[in-house]
């Protein structure tokens, strides 16, 4: 039993890392296709959003099968309820990838963002893309150094996040209500992925170390 | 076994009712906060998410001892496992909740909202109350037609969050940037709180039918 859970866990953990590292490449897709108002490329991001639905299905029904069938107990039982649940992580990543994609196609053939925030977006972009990779890195290696890590690039995306908002609190903000809606949502979603990456790194802190972290997020 | 892993289980199912109550609860106070600016009322919803916090936590350790002790398997599984997804919604609704009040107090002495869109967030705060309750039932009785009677409160929080989108991006929105970037941020916490208790009535709908209803937010 114990030879099959060791292989079906792996198995599993890899899945989830190539999840993780689908949501940063469509991510990375999606910055772009914000940037530079590419139609085919978000409208790419969007057509390949179903086959990360797929693969989390098929995540949770692998979680699923080994605890039916595996049995598993103490730490082995740890991990896979751990994975459960950055299943669900991953998949929201994977949605804020697609938030990102529909603001670029809503508001085609126009830029979605003012050119003066550009500079910020191409940034939280790289941060994220960078997170996903990280996270898939966490996933498969479980190196909890690497998942600290993913605290830094959280804060780095925070700064920029807060930046941003000075910006747009700003009278001189001169793009309107309109791009500052937009600026606003498409900040949230960036912050939200990160958010989700550095959870992940939580957990797998969590599962080698046997101490979950404090959430950078908790706020007072 | 079986009579405890049933105590066990209905324990846990009413705990995870009692903490989407809790968070529907916030959410009410959290909005009378946000409408009134009323300072003493954020501190409140603040102050007692740590409460939240604690039965997240209490719940996450009871799903996994039952998986740890009673093994359960099939459709006892089913349930325990949808519990530790659950627990995840209900925590990022109670974080949403605390996401309002915080606007509430960062803008006091002010009103956060233009007088304008009030009535929108007094309508959206109450269907998210009632959605809070909704799910509370839910997980008590596992009631189906109620869960499905989810979708219809989301569905009037949707059609809300796109008119106030829209007010939003009229050219006589006359409020400036800043309130504009504020009502974006609160109208999309209500929106996701909403689809938060949406996903657990989904939830409860396939352990009790064994078909997961689609997703209402699946965007193609």
């Amino acid at each position: 039993m114990r030879v099959i859970y060791n292989e079906q866990m792996a198995d599993l953990a890899q899945l989830l890392g190539e999840m993780a590292g689908l949501a940063g490449s469509a991510m990375d897709r999606a910055t772009q296709s914000l940037l530079q108002a590419d139609l085919a490329l978000a409208e790419q991001v969007i057509t390949e959003s179903d086959r990360i639905a797929e693969l989390i299905q098929d995540a949770e029904e692998r979680a699923f099968a080994l605890l039916a069938l595996q049995a598993p107990v103490a730490g082995d039982l740890r991990q896979v309820v751990s994975a459960i649940q950055i299943v669900a992580d991953v998949n929201r990543m994977g949605a804020l990838a697609l938030h990102v994609a529909k603001v670029a196609r809503r508001r085609h053939p126009n830029h979605a963002l003012p050119e003066a925030v550009n500079g910020y977006f191409a940034e939280m972009g790289r941060i994220a893309v960078n997170m996903g990779a990280g996270a898939k890195e966490v996933l498969e290696t479980r190196d909890p150094e690497r998942a600290a890590q993913l605290n830094e690039d959280d804060e780095a995306m925070d700064d920029l996040h807060r930046h941003l908002f000075t910006l747009l609190m700003d009278r001189d903000w001169k793009y309107g209500v309109a791009a500052a809606v937009d600026v606003t949502l498409l900040g949230r979603y960036y912050e939200r992925f990160a958010d989700h990456a550095v959870e992940i790194g939580r957990r797998v802190i969590f599962l080698v170390t046997g101490v979950l972290p404090p959430d950078p997020d908790a706020e007072g």
